[in-house]
């Protein structure tokens, strides 16, 4: 297929010695350098974030999603309020995902048919029926430049007969989701499942690739197998990709998964470790996280890491910040999230400079003896 | 006395109607325009705002406490960390009041003789003595520009006993603390007690100009009395304090309170309102406040308040502002904090144009129509 009116990706640079690449989407709100890691903003909003921080910190693409969106406010009403750019207040890009992966983690009483999903709402009960045509026009009211297919995404890892019906449902309700599609301005993602299953990963992906979407993910992983297991489902799963589709690693992940991820050949990314980390007293820098809780860092007049443009940084010391979250302030939260957002889409435009540079062996191996991996 | 080194304090234009005056206040850390309103940072952070939000939304001083800084992190670590100016990131000036008030409305087990308040912390119980010299010890290490005399603040309205001796003991206290006063940096103004008794209040304005200080403070207010009594007070008070010196009201008040001080004297304000009803959904406007929980704003695409040049008001919809209120979203306490701090500033710039313009009578009468009073 065409990619949709306005998208696109190009791949621009390629590393010699391994699958990563420098590529550039483009939507209608703007172009995006791959690889990419897009802040999450689960309800509209990247907790505790203004839209000029974000853009500040070098963000061009916010993930929201469509499972809490549809509960509250609920589609209806963003569409009301102009969709989701104009609530967010944010003029680059945006992706939804499906709403797939929290039906299995955070919905109750879950029942799949070939027909629905159909869940009880984790905010007041309502019994909720999702389809594949449903799931696609939420997300069309909803407005993101790049929306996803629904996916049965199962919560358990290695029981191959719930992964292989999940893996035949989610290509059924991909074909829907195609065929339910009807924006012009969005591009629709396919997502790959199949747990750790290297052929059911094979399954999914040929699968995917016959229907034709002008982006892939893959799903399902960072649900408690371990880093090896993920980096091995991904040796495996991105060549049977087309190579001219951007490939999004869905909520992943560490600084250290990313990097080899981005080896493997990986282009997008999300995760909520900066915002929720960071709410925690979490900090991450390049020598590994730091917790400013700590009373070691009471009287420290160091900044977080030092040689960083936020806000944090460049206007708090680390003793300022322990004092916040010690007297439970807001701005502790806000100052951390701020800094971990910088700090991750900083690690992206490393990472894209080395590749273009011809310099990422170099850079991956630095950069994970830093972190301590 | 000569003002202090760096301070000063000029009547720059009046009102003919009334007792209401433009001033320029002359810091270390800046000059500030009176009226003023200072939005209070209680724990070195005025809560959910980063300096550079309260810069643009035109704040030049900030208010700090004494009590819940002492207590945490301790005046030694804010020494530590280079100061309050330092560790809020904050340029502009900053006052901090004595810890008095706080000792009577959050402390517990209060005893107070001549020569010390004993209590116990609200944080962790810790037993602690304040003398009038400590007070002044802690606020030279926090390190604002104008500091507070200790006051003995009742917080029973009326008994005359508790309030003459309370009245008195202030009295002895501020002879005490300009004693103990040693920064010349820092500007140490005197606290006028005596509740709604016009009596005590004259004898407690006298006694203070009598140690003589740069500027003066009239406590006791806001703790129950009611608009009027409040008025009457400061209708007897404020022309009992010398007119070449700051004037300024602790802890009031609503936008109505503000004006009508204005027009009896006063100078300088400080309130949680702005914030605290920020982080519970309330909105100043021009037309009194707005409930932003309200579901009739739930599809709103409307601002809060038209015309309102602040982040909230030029990005965000009265909708979505409700829709991260119910959601519980961090971002909704930011925007309305961030637009009432807005408001309550630019309410100070309007009063601060009618006076110089001659037409101050005209904006009394016309904004708290406006405003429903």
């Amino acid at each position: 297929m065409a990619f949709p009116d306005g998208f696109g990706f190009a791949v621009v640079a390629r590393d010699a010695a391994s699958r990563a690449r420098c590529g550039r989407i483009r939507t209608w709100h703007g172009h995006v350098e791959t690889p990419i890691f897009m802040p999450v903003g689960t309800q509209a909003t990247v907790k505790g974030l203004l839209p000029d921080q974000l853009r500040a910190a070098g963000a061009r693409v916010l993930l929201a999603n469509t499972y809490h969106l549809a509960l509250r406010p609920g589609a209806e009403t963003v569409a009301a309020l102009g969709g989701l750019h104009r609530m967010m207040a944010w003029d680059g890009a945006i992706l939804t995902d499906s709403g797939g992966f929290q039906i299995f983690s955070l919905a109750e009483r879950v029942k799949i048919t070939d027909d629905a999903a159909t869940f009880q709402s984790h905010i007041d009960g309502r019994l909720i029926e999702l389809t594949p045509e449903r799931a696609i026009q939420i997300q069309e009211q909803l407005g993101a430049d790049v929306i996803m297919c629904l996916d049965e995404c199962p919560t358990s890892v290695g029981d191959r007969a719930v992964l292989q019906s999940a893996v035949a449902r989610t290509s059924r309700w991909a074909a829907r989701c195609k065929a339910a599609h009807s924006r012009a301005d969005q591009a629709l993602f396919g997502i790959v499942q199949g747990g750790v299953d290297l052929d059911l990963r094979a399954e999914s992906a040929t699968a995917l690739r016959e229907i034709d979407f002008p982006g892939y993910a893959i799903g399902g992983l960072s649900v408690g197998e371990s880093h090896d297991e993920m980096l091995t489902v991904l040796d495996a799963t991105v060549p049977l990709l087309p190579d001219n589709r951007p490939h999004y690693l869905m909520g992943v992940g560490r600084p250290q998964d990313i990097i080899e991820a981005v080896a493997r050949g990986v282009d997008m990314f999300d995760c909520v470790l900066p915002t929720r980390n960071g709410r925690n007293a979490m900090a991450f820098t390049a020598d590994g996280p730091i917790k400013l809780r700590n009373a070691a860092h009471e009287r420290s007049t160091e900044p977080i890491e030092r040689g960083c443009p936020c806000t944090a940084c460049t206007q708090f010391s680390r003793g300022t910040i322990r004092h916040l979250f010690q007297a439970g302030e807001m701005l502790g939260p806000i100052l951390l999230s701020l800094h971990n957002v910088a700090f991750y889409l900083r690690l992206m435009a490393e990472i894209r400079a080395a590749i273009v540079a011809g310099r990422f062996a170099d850079y991956r191996r630095d950069t994970l003896a830093r972190l301590g991996q």
